[in-house]
């Protein structure tokens, strides 16, 4: 990925935490048929990353263990006018340009059909997201019959993904003023856009 | 892409509808270095989809005239709890998911540095989003100082995507009853998640 220093996230608890926040990734690799992508939320597990696919799906015969892929995490984006900028109405140096966070987990693939780490594969996947929206009343593995989900859990291959790097992409303004930044974060809070406008205030603050 | 029956997205106006409403694609390709990935906004041109990249973007010397590319787009996603499913109540056989709108253009991607081109990439892409946020008041490249905008579009090259096949997938609970597509709407609303909801409605009708 095109990441010029201004644009590189190097807040590892910021690389964390967008990956935590937006779980679901394109898990892209090559294959005999050519490039593959599939939606996939991830968890974190250990040095790792965990996630499961339908037996189904071929992209557990297609890619060989060991073989590369990227898992690409994206939080909020949206265009940004020029009109946003306060300086653009004393230079009308400005042009339209494009903010994102994205996070590219570059990494190495393996399967598994052992039933061990498939339910922990779902296992884990449910407590983190059922917590998060149900509270104390979230939804348990031991809440649907036994029968059903060793049938479902027979219908998915579980796979960890080696970390070969992390990089992390804020494109935030970073390289306009400070000025520049609030506008575009009150421009984009006008749009209905509230995860990137935040996301400017919080990390668009100019570097270098 | 696995992409089962249930899920394709047949209707190709909802496939444009997703890419027009969400441009920002991530664009991949396979190079010397691996597996690579930027994010951009695409636009419809005819039969293909037109782009720009910054020069100093090595992706332009990295992969070559015709080489396949893949761009993803995704639209609405999010998390279902199977707590949302009325049918959950009575058979207790329902698991967790994870919902979610994509488009996959597999293609083939021709650089070009001429100006002609350029500027219309440019010109195309400030016309198409600059209308639809300030109408009336939309920036237009004219605003902008010749020498500035000459300079700025000496440091950007343009693409042109050749389209081999789009496919979409709309996973949306399709192969559950209307009454649980209703109860995964209603509590992506009361999670915040407008959009994944409004899809739900719209298109999470079941099938076969």
């Amino acid at each position: 990925m095109y990441n010029p220093a201004h644009f590189t996230e190097a807040d590892q608890a910021q690389i964390e935490a967008l990956m935590h926040d937006n779980p679901l990734a394109a898990l892209v690799a090559m294959t005999g048929g050519g490039l593959d992508a599939n939606h996939l939320p991830l968890l974190r597990d250990g040095e790792g990353f965990l996630g499961h696919v339908a037996l189904a799906n071929p992209m557990h015969e297609q890619v060989a263990d060991g073989a590369p892929v990227l898992a690409i995490f994206r939080a909020g984006q949206g265009y940004v006018s020029p009109n946003w900028y306060p300086s653009k109405a004393e230079t009308h140096k400005a042009v339209p340009t494009w903010n994102y966070q994205v996070v590219h987990v570059h990494g190495r693939i393996t399967w598994s059909h052992a039933e061990k780490d498939k339910r922990r594969a779902v296992a884990l996947l449910t407590a983190r997201h059922e917590k998060a929206v149900n509270g104390a009343q979230a939804w348990k593995m031991g809440d649907a019959p036994a029968d059903f989900l060793d049938d479902l859990l027979g219908k998915i291959v579980a796979f960890l993904i080696e970390v070969d790097r992390i990089e992390g992409k804020s494109k935030l303004n970073q390289n306009r003023s400070a000025a520049d930044v609030a506008g575009v974060a009150e421009g984009l809070a006008g749009q209905g856009n509230a995860a990137l406008s935040a996301a400017m205030r919080r990390d668009g603050a100019p570097k270098g």
